[in-house]
């Protein structure tokens, strides 16, 4: 009643009555329930399919191959998609088995509904538009699963640049704000020299300009395409200058800088741009987690711990403890950082395991990829709204910290050589009292030239003073 | 108008008027929007928290710190909770910060408010029943959390034992079914010698049995909970029964063989059991994705492959080829045994970075585990019924590689001796002539003695005949 | 001149004259240049080796295969071996291709010609006794590999946990020399409640004591053995009670625990125990990871830092710092640790690309896990002697966090409620003044009550005071 | 007797007499009993910490801080360690704690003495040179241990590079060689459309040269340095202009291309560069794996599996199976390439622990990395000459497919379209025909059409030819 009945080499199958997908959507919807994440929950992989076929469509019609009125009610079916009706229609599983031939058919399928609509006729009339003769005309699931895959991923890396410049200004703003502020720098936990605040967060600033950098890199790796390379690369059953043609086409029309691999085989079973991409944003994720790790240990306390600066209080810390706040944002970050670095390794297995001519393997590395850069890009916003944009500094704790330390003494090696030195750190320890009285007492220094000396100009800018020549 | 206002320790927080969470879930929605995933999408989770719940407030009651009034509401909103109610009011992110705060408050918020409406308050006026002193009497985030991700990776073990099992009867009967198939066996994807298809389905079986034995193990470790630690495992807050008291109630009323951990500091900060059941989890997905690379190796062809057995036919297997047809379940297999082992490695992260009293990180574990415990339940039930159990057998192919290999040489050390073997086995190999013609050529045996020693009787059990002894 | 020819099945051979291998084994030395580690590098795999040929010399021996002479040659060479001579002429890399044949060659070869010596025989005159015909009878790689590679892990683990222990007595005996010491609990590296310095450092020794459990229960998964099934389990050329003779005789002869393989086909291609084993050991990692970040940040400081604990001085902290002593024992571990979880993928890697009826990736499988296995143990020693051992800890810093902390509070709670806690907290939050002296004076509760409420005993065990219904 | 006391700020130490390390050294090899891989091993090391001494001694000396006299004597020690003298001083666990500190004081000791010698002092008397004052002066190990690992990393990547081109052009040259043997692809394993075996092997060649331009790019983010930044990166105790002049020199003396880090805070925490390169080694791993994967598939068999390719015969392949041979060659590249996956593993987790101003953990990534580059060089080397190089086809078994496949069908679509295609290969699929018969049985083309739409230049190459619009 509610079903229309279509058949494939497989035999029969009953599809809803109004569905615009056909029987391999459908037998792929029963086949792959496993994540329950349709591909439709990435909008950018339909924009890419749309893309492609319209690309497809255009030149298959430029090359005489398909005639003007399916080449008109292909474009439209990719039109309609592209102003985001019918995402409901893309049903497969984001993680499937065969390849990515269930993603291209759900596509074609739909395609070839909307535009047998289109053309006025009813959904299932294959022979008018179908989705394999002319939809996918000189196509293969190989060549238009990595294209779709790495439109979507373009997408989704300049999402994730901006979150990062944004997460970067952030950052880099505060390295400003503090740049007067004193503190203690801390090697393997224990104290080591004076610097200031400012040059901590402008680090921080600066790590993430450099793995914007590599983004960037991996990015150009992954707009290289293989379309026209068909089943295995060897563009069977696709026109000479098809190749070509649809690539430029493709870039037209998305307006993205797309390059045709030099070598179609290759290319066909290649997933290095992916784990490069995966790489890299492993990289990205050991470095936020890194910087999570010291907000944390730089706000611990606010009694016991290092206590320099302050974490904006995003929510009651406790159930049970009154008045407890915790950094939860950079923890959520680091959440997210060891989710990416265990994608990492999913994306090498699935990389590793592709045999021969192809790498049937491509959908977990879509899965994994394309969360990687979603929790990301939502991650990076959170922690530059959240949690960097409102911390503050406990400026006096900061300097107090600088006056009390130990570490004051290794300024001190140019003018009173590194065995006085050692001398006055393991008395300054052993006794609790300050490295700036002993070194008077003991006569070392007078202590015009030791202010001088310790001085935060002189500490935290490569330059022992003059007065080195004349004390030594 | 269609907000209220609730205060907490950060300020006063607007709340959708007719929600049943309050101000802590509302902010906890706010800063985690991370996976989109609500812990609601584990339904097991909130079934968890509300048994937690009621065995607090009831031990509560008993303990004689919560009336009687109160406790009523509680176990009212828990049972509530347990007839599937509500779970729409369980917005917080699975993955969040602060150590599964969210969670605890999110249920703690829902449950007042439904004791509350129950008690005939409005919500929101938690002097009757409030989140904090009442609900999450004697318990805090630290020890409620984890019992709750433990309550429900019990629940998910078990789903998964039962699907494991599913597919091992599946393997067993299919070694049943080919027990009488002769085949070549091949090792380093190199001929050997003789086996049946029986032995080789046979022992899929058995390495899922042995697999489901470290699953059971491996929950045994799980079922041991810290109720009653509070806040670090010192079990400040809590009456001294208190903890012993609300295990053995919540074992109760789940039915679940629970236990008291034995140091409630340890356990309040340890994650040793996440880290040993990801451990198992990961050794079951290597199993099943070698399992999946050898259905995938003996389906190869059908005419430039090994072509040894059939895969059910799932799907068309390409959009340009023709009667192609992949083996997409094994596929989508072991691309779900991809994910987990990456989980592991994220899980590994989050267990190294707990921090002294408390691992912060567990919320990420808990996304994990989970992710994978359904993701293989489903993949498992997938291939049972999608590829296993209609797989057929070539038995002609299979008998015909026997007949024709060079490893049948093997068979005759005993008999001829290792280097006269591999003298024909090397000029089988030149001539491209079978091992028999050429042993009954050089005459290293009577055809009688060859026949018997080339028995499939002889050649897949651990007995050399008789003849040796005569022939050498 | 100063060499011999052999030939084997690819050609002739020149083998150094005095050498004990022969072809094959000068074959895989010049085929595996790769890590440059031998597998003598690891005595216990030729002892382990030695066993194992022996007790199938013996078997095959009492079954009649092997005559007298000939098993006692082999027998004294493998004497010879397990006396801890001819270690150098086991000279094949520990990672080959191959599966183990290279090591089960080098083996074969190397007693083959201990024995022709002893025989009176020149080395290489395998006719009298042949190393694939005698000394491997009844085996084959495929069974020997794994048994040795066993066997020798059985030895391994039999080390680490020895070490494990003397790990988890010196945190032990540091728990109870720490025992009423009073400090604060942090988690999320926020100040929480208190605790002793004791409950924490039994924490660590209960986590290790589990640890061990672990152990253990990994190491009877590795005792099951597949001697006996030949080339590919079926047993082809071992006479039928070959098996089990052989595992009882090498039972005798370790005086370890082994058992057969219930299903011999299966145990040839598993690695499940393998696998199991590197996840036990990665847990163990992340654990011990855990505890060396925690003693880091404890003794952070001395001046900057949390300063709880000292950690001995093992070595100057810096070429450029006077003073400076850093934690570089748990540094170290914690690098240990970050080797074995990395093995632990390569592990899972090796064991899923395991194709068919064999995995041939064994020998990295190996490597790795003998690698983990010794560095642990190393580690874990100089963790104990150098580190924990001499651990001291500053008392009146501890004390002084728990007078000026403000998590006190939460032992208010069930004195003066959760919600007059928080105002508390937060105006000890924001003045910077004590939370006792602010609820005396808002008259929440008396001196005398505060300091009974706020007594360690009170702190650390679960028990509020009676006070409580006085007070509320 | 035959050893001399040093002392530095942890007190006295025995040294051996004749040793030219000191006390410092001494302790680290007490400390660091790990791995049993001293520095030594990897040469290059040694000489990176030469070259940078040298490099600071002679910039100290032109900003007049160090006297002729003793920069005249670090140069010569330097020297002496550039000559390969001394190697066996260097005695520290390349796995350490202290961040490198070890290692820098090693060679701070080593040069002491050695320069010491040289200016007629006894080893020991650092009062004449001393191994912080002066050998290490305006150098911290936060500067010098990660510029030493950076010379040493480029030095060895340049070997792999090497070793790549070499790899390279032998899967080129077999490209070129098997360009005429038309074979099947597959994908997914199953049968797909023809190709040449030309292409397969040609694209591996392509594959690498990638990956080639993939390390020339992380090598390049290794060439910049830190010197200067001495303790945290503000250049404390370090001249002016000491930190651009030191690069400068450095540069110059190696002849390689370094640049000084634009912010030395940042640099001197960033272990970026280290991640990245070991994401592209892990690539590098996962791309050959994929090929050595592939070569063990092609040239399964001899009986029983493709057989397209047969490999170099390297070794007998099984104690107890007479003529087998086996992949060995790939198969210990595949192991070598789950070491170098699983270390990347390691070095993320090392990277992201790094705190603060340091990564303590550099050692760990050190290690990781120095193995992952050598045993991959070693593996691609032994790759091309004991396997790729002499590599011979199967071409009538090539040939031989293509002509029975039913993936012939899919050149058809273009003339008799998908859906009689369809029902062609289902037909060939159910009776065992070829579809070339059943083609002109069904009349859908003439021989003469037939033979030229399935010649090889037609369909390895992308166009259908012209019949195309005669017979649609």
């Amino acid at each position: 009643m509610n079903f229309r009945k279509e058949h494939d080499c497989i035999g029969s199958k009953e599809v809803p009555l109004d569905a615009l997908y056909g029987a391999q959507t459908q037998r792929a919807s029963e086949n792959f329930r496993i994540t329950g994440i349709p591909i439709s929950h990435y909008p950018h992989i339909i924009y890419a399919l749309a893309y492609i076929k319209k690309a497809a469509a255009i030149t298959n019609n430029e090359l005489g191959k398909l005639d003007d009125e399916k080449t008109r009610a292909i474009v439209f079916a990719c039109n309609e998609l592209l102003a985001d009706k019918y995402h409901d229609q893309f049903i497969v599983d984001i993680i499937q088995g065969g390849a990515g031939t269930s993603t291209n058919m759900n596509a074609n399928e739909v395609i070839a509904n909307i535009g047998l609509e289109h053309l006025g006729v009813k959904k299932g009339e294959y022979d008018h538009l179908h989705p394999n003769i002319h939809v996918n005309m000189a196509q293969s699931t190989n060549d238009v699963y990595p294209t779709c895959l790495r439109l979507t991923l373009i997408a989704k890396m300049d999402q994730l640049i901006e979150s990062m410049e944004y997460l970067q200004s952030s950052f880099a703003a505060k390295g400003k704000e503090f740049s007067h502020i004193m503190k203690m720098g801390r090697t393997q936990l224990q104290d080591a020299v004076p610097m200031t605040l400012g040059q901590e967060f402008t680090s921080y600033s600066v790590t993430i300009s450099e793995d914007i950098e590599r983004v960037r890199e991996a990015k150009a790796l992954i707009c290289e395409i293989n379309m026209g390379g068909t089943a295995i690369g060897t563009g069977l059953n696709a026109p000479p200058k098809y190749a070509q043609m649809v690539t430029d086409k493709l870039k037209e029309i998305t307006g993205l800088d797309l390059e045709l691999a030099p070598d179609l085989v290759e290319a066909t079973q290649d997933t290095g741009a992916y784990v490069q991409l995966s790489g890299v944003l492993k990289r990205v994720a050991v470095k936020i987690s890194k910087i999570c790790n010291d907000l944390r240990l730089l706000s611990s306390g606010p009694r016991c711990g290092f206590n320099e600066i302050n974490l904006p209080r995003m929510a009651p810390g406790s159930s049970i403890m009154p008045g407890k706040v915790n950094p939860i944002i950079p923890e959520v970050v680091n959440q997210i950082a060891f989710t990416v670095i265990g994608s990492d390794v999913t994306v090498s297995l699935a990389a590793e395991a592709g045999q021969l001519e192809l790498n049937v393997m491509e959908p977990v590395i879509a899965a994994s990829l394309l969360n990687s850069l979603t929790i990301m890009r939502r991650g990076f916003k959170t922690l530059a709204d959240r949690c960097v944009s409102g911390i503050t500094a406990n400026e006096d704790v900061c300097r107090g910290y600088v006056e009390h330390s130990i570490g004051l003494v290794t300024a001190l090696n140019p003018y009173i050589g590194y065995e006085n030195s050692t001398e006055v750190a393991n008395e300054a320890l052993k006794s609790g009292r300050s490295v700036y009285d002993i070194v008077i007492e003991k006569g070392y220094m007078s202590k015009e030239d030791l202010d001088k000396a310790l001085s935060p100009e002189n500490m935290i800018h490569s330059h022992p003073l003059n007065l080195k020549e004349t004390n030594k």
